[in-house]
């Protein structure tokens, strides 16, 4: 089954469990709207993608490590977007979750799929329990405290903070999360594959902060600018459009060099490529080009 | 050493992990403070209670599961004191940690405590990794939905709550997993002890409800009357006082009843019925007398 439909089947599963009957009505719709329809599934495809270069030795506990990773990026969405923080009304075109069903219920449901990602790891490693500590230990740090995307976000309260720490922790973590636990569904180390993760969080976060930059707010489904309106850093506003571009091409480059030799490596870095082209708004693209 | 020990040891070395060198210092200092100084820690007491009534043959995955649960706890009194929920000034006698570090660090800081709990028992259960799937899974379930307590929090955004299932989510479903996850650390199965926790759990809620209904904001460390003030159903004001005060007892009776069979049953018998008078408050203690 290709990847795509293994990943929405899973947090189908995974959503469907959440809430069932019994659960207050209105966090499960939000829960419910918080996940689907997804976004680019970015997370989740590059843990199947690193699964499958290494063999695919265990698909369904590389499908519920995929939905997982993909679960705690949408509850850091829901959060995001309340209004102490970027104070958005919309989200992939749609109300934000805290608009739709108030604050109370986008905070709980935030709250509710952070636990619902650990549930889901658990529920996949059924029979294989061995790989559950190292999967629930990878996850935790990816996501909490003192080096993930919690921590990532939490800069934003500080006076001062290093550009690079800002995003290696705010969205580097759970692409590295993401490559490592891959490599775990399928009994290989994650060691060697911890390199591309962070280089493709850099990446994509570079081309977070040029969308932010120049694009318009049709393009994203959400408002634009934002970072500027917020006082974050963004690595356009510091190196101009031109010198982002050539570092987001940069860590494109470096994550295709970190594939480690394995059977799936030439479709891996092929994928890569192919995922860098998307990340250049249409805009730069021309006038880079 | 004696189970207060115990407990605020692994706290001590939860926090410290998650808040290393290279965590924000706002967040790493809102998280220490959501956790110390502490309340009476009930939960994570009974965890090792239950533990050691069963044997305590894990005394080290015992403690972090009593942790976890504690985390968890203050995890959600963060988030419950935030200004969309009981818009608390104060906890415990101090500012709230959104009243302290604003309201961005409060909702970052009780996301990373929830993630900080399972990355503890993740550590707490090296060497026993095949007790690490149960323990996710019962606490997962516990704060979670549909039937977590963070369910429970959501159904003060429903229009209806049945009063029973409402304590039975925002109270009884962390006490049930205290006594779950100390009978599986003691590798005890943990079908006998939740009637224990369930019957706590309940009993802890009508004790709140009354501190709410007739306690002084002095007697408690935070504002009173919450319950009245936000609508929220409230066992004394449902069944009056003394109403409240029969059904108190009714609970702990049945909670002492529920305990198996066990080398420390009658110890944990005594301890329950001793914990059970710290639970009314003074003022109706005497009037009932």
């Amino acid at each position: 089954m290709e990847a795509a439909r293994r990943i929405e089947r899973e947090l189908e599963r995974a959503i469907a469990f959440a809430t069932a009957p019994g659960c207050p009505p209105k966090i499960a719709q939000a829960m419910r709207d918080s996940i689907f329809p997804g976004g680019a599934r970015i997370r989740p495809r590059l843990a199947l993608a690193v699964a499958r270069a290494c063999g695919d030795r265990n698909p369904s506990v590389a499908d519920s490590a995929a939905a997982a990773i993909e679960i705690l990026h949408c509850a850091s969405l829901v959060h995001d977007d309340l209004p102490c923080f970027d104070d958005a009304d919309t989200r992939r075109g749609k109300p934000t979750v805290h608009k739709a069903f108030g604050e109370p219920v986008a905070v709980l449901a935030g709250d509710a799929l952070i636990v619902l990602a650990f549930e889901t790891v658990a529920r996949g490693w059924i029979g294989q329990p061995h790989l559950l500590l190292p999967v629930i230990t990878t996850i935790s740090r990816a996501v909490g405290t003192p080096n993930g995307i919690i921590a990532g976000q939490a800069w934003e309260s500080e006076p001062q903070v290093d550009l690079r720490t800002y995003h290696r922790t705010k969205t580097g973590a759970l692409f590295t999360a993401a490559t490592a636990l891959g490599a775990i569904a399928s009994e290989s180390s994650p060691q060697g594959w911890m390199g591309l993760g962070d280089a493709l969080g850099m990446a994509y976060q570079i081309a977070d902060d040029l969308h932010d930059f120049a694009a318009s707010s049709g393009d994203m489904g959400k408002p634009c600018g934002q970072d500027a309106a917020h006082g974050r850093p963004n690595a356009a506003v510091q190196h101009g459009a031109m010198g982002a571009l050539r570092m987001l091409q940069d860590q494109i480059d470096a994550a295709v060099a970190t594939v480690p030799e394995c059977p799936g490596g030439d479709q891996l870095k092929a994928m890569i490529a192919g995922e860098a082209k998307r990340l250049v708004p249409k805009s730069l693209a021309q006038s880079a080009a």
